[in-house]
């Protein structure tokens, strides 16, 4: 059967999410933003919590409401971050970048290693993630070094191969759980205990799985994990990553940057430094406290809706979104580069396109917004929180007029930017 | 002449920068703020600003406004701050915490040492940068070592001592340029100097210098510095910090935790890391967007007011606060733990006294913010963009009154806080 609108409009009825989407501001309504998977939309309680934070807090109360929740934000917000990933709740925190929390989780991950020098990945991954643990080889600079497996098809993660290539000399398995380019969700459970077979630890990046796939890292027995909390956690432009330790490993890592967040106790002010209990001991500087305390209103809005039925509707829409690409968009030119196995992949659904480019800053024109991965991928995220059945059915009607029509060749010699 | 309050308001009516303290939101007028030189007052451009960037720029532009000013802050905010602190405007970059630029850049500088093994610091650096150093020691593993040179009496930076104890196997010569405690500053110059003599780099934390006392990075030939906007920059809790990097030294060194952030080109997605040219390549992960773009507003109120000014009317009113400590606490047995002389003075007066965490408690109560430090310090910080000669003169009045009253003893129990 041929989708058609009313189609959408009827799920979209059916759609018990469909009022979390008032929860969030949206000024222009012909807007149809597909880019949640890098840049989560603003919750209205985040709008009102930052006037409260800089006026209040910041402006009125000053330091001392450092004792009146700063100071105790980067475990309280874990903790909720934790019921959406499978985790207790002292096992996250909030600290730093998703690429500096990687680099002290492999660097303590190395260090506990006893003497093995691999670290084992794919070339899925996202590159940040490459840049981070090379500087961490070069840094230990005992012979460590990063072995990246391929993937055959550069959609799906090459699972078996990696099982195959864990050894003895292997002291980390790190992967992005869910690929950031064509969406691929690995099972975590599986590689974790391949990983474990051979006495290595697993790190993974969680950063487009949190909030949009299901995610049980004590089930899957996974030891560390990092994310981001800007995309799908709508926590705001860069805001803070988090980063989790298996509580039985929390003792035994160290974090190899130090500081005095991270210490026993903060405010004796000793030179030599002594950890504080469990993960506390992960953060270093103090925590950029607006960026913060922001995540908490998207986190909240996440536990609110239930991790199981939005990956439901995650997976309605993007099941939804393929058929409707199958119909208009193939004839295009277009091909899936994502799984067609909804329980394979994760919230967004990227398609191939050789103008992809051009494709993509023709549609940002025709209020569409979709982001661009080179060389020929074009990304369209679900956040089930605000997405509706309309707008994925309305955003390849555009797509589809914009190839139609040739709106994109006037865009081919542009530089991609970031999105 | 015993001080009286009318000498206060005279001095108040005389004081160029008073119109400044307008631009600040003051909603408690009997408060007395004296802890700028931890947590910096809120200006009421950051407060409309954090408006727009949440509002707009971050619900309504979303991912657009990467390219609409994002992107670029770390450079353009850094720039700023660079006309501070004596810098050109590429020699300065916004980025992370305190301790995590400290960890990149002592790391670069050791990995540039070319096998020298010695880190020189003194007993009066921020015990934050004692453990980030000791860490890097640990990391590098191949006999590094943090050394630290005493101060004969806890006030006073041993330069002397620090110029006897560099030799040929010094990597890097690093201090506090104002001591967090006793406010002291060191004479940069002759110590990057006697530095260079044996073929060892500088690296000074600035944190309680910029903004308050006159720095000059490039005349006194300074290599390395990182410090905090949150403080006499008026940036916002936890706000990002920056770091320095003379330009000659640009290419030279590499970043320890490599990014994509500080890549040359952001947006290719391959795998292998190539440094970005100049400081860029000391980014590694997302910026937190909210709490740096919130430094620009305080950075400019500063750049406004101009450092000359600024700086002298500190030096008048860290004098004043030093002489209404003479006249009526003195007595009560508070002793000057400042440099007495206020060219070697930063902008804030540690007062010791016996039973000063008790006493730090009831001047909170009292509505006069002041901070503790262990064992027995008393910080008092002066910030000329909005602290009044009154205020000082007040604050002394209550703190007297404090122990007077025996106010304190009721607190003496209690446990120390962040402040």
């Amino acid at each position: 059967m041929k989708p058609i609108l009313e189609h959408a409009r009827t799920l979209d009825l059916a759609d018990p999410l469909a009022p979390f989407r008032e929860r969030f501001v949206i000024e222009d309504p012909d807007l149809i933003y597909l880019d949640g998977n890098s840049l989560g939309r603003l919750p209205k309680a985040s709008a009102d919590l930052a006037q409260k934070l800089v006026r209040d807090a910041w402006g009125v109360r000053l330091i001392r409401s450092w004792n009146e929740g700063w100071l105790g934000a980067p475990e309280r917000i874990g903790a909720k971050i934790a019921q959406l990933i499978g985790a207790a709740p002292d096992e996250v925190i909030v600290a730093d970048s998703t690429t500096v929390n990687l680099f002290k989780l492999a660097v303590a991950a190395l260090q506990a290693g006893r003497g093995r020098r691999r670290i084992l990945s794919d070339d899925l991954n996202f590159p940040s993630d490459y840049y981070a643990l090379q500087g961490v080889c070069e840094l230990l600079d005992k012979g460590h070094r990063l072995e990246r497996i391929p993937s055959e098809d550069g959609v799906y993660g090459p699972e078996a191969a990696l099982e195959a290539a864990l050894n003895e000399d292997t002291a980390l398995l790190t992967l992005s759980h869910t690929v950031f380019k064509s969406g691929f969700v690995y099972d975590m459970k599986r590689l974790s205990e391949a990983a474990h077979a051979v006495g290595a630890l697993t790190l993974w990046d969680l950063s487009h799985s949190v909030g949009s796939v299901m995610v049980d890292l004590n089930e899957a027995g996974a030891d560390l994990a990092v994310g981001c909390s800007y995309k799908y956690l709508n926590g705001g432009p860069g805001a803070p990553a988090f980063l989790y330790v298996r509580r039985a490993l929390q003792e035994q890592l160290g974090n190899p940057i130090p500081g005095w967040m991270g210490k026993a106790d903060l405010f004796d002010f000793e030179p030599e430094y002594e950890s504080a209990p469990g993960l506390r001991r992960f953060l270093t500087g103090t925590s950029p406290v607006l960026s913060t305390l922001l995540v908490e209103p998207g986190v909240d809005l996440l536990l609110e809706a239930g991790m199981a039925r939005l990956r439901e509707k995650s997976v309605k829409q993007t099941d939804y979104l393929i058929a409707l690409a199958d119909e208009y968009l193939a004839p295009l030119g277009f091909s899936l580069k994502s799984p067609r196995d909804a329980s394979r992949r994760g919230s967004h659904v990227s398609l191939g396109h050789p103008q992809a480019l051009g494709i993509d800053l023709a549609m940002i024109a025709e209020n569409v917004i979709p982001d661009f991965r080179p060389p020929d991928n074009i990304r369209l995220g679900v956040a089930p929180l605000y997405t509706r059945f309309v707008d994925l059915f309305e955003a390849v009607a555009r797509i589809q007029a914009v190839v139609q029509n040739g709106l994109h060749e006037a865009y081919m010699q542009e530089t991609p930017t970031v999105t």
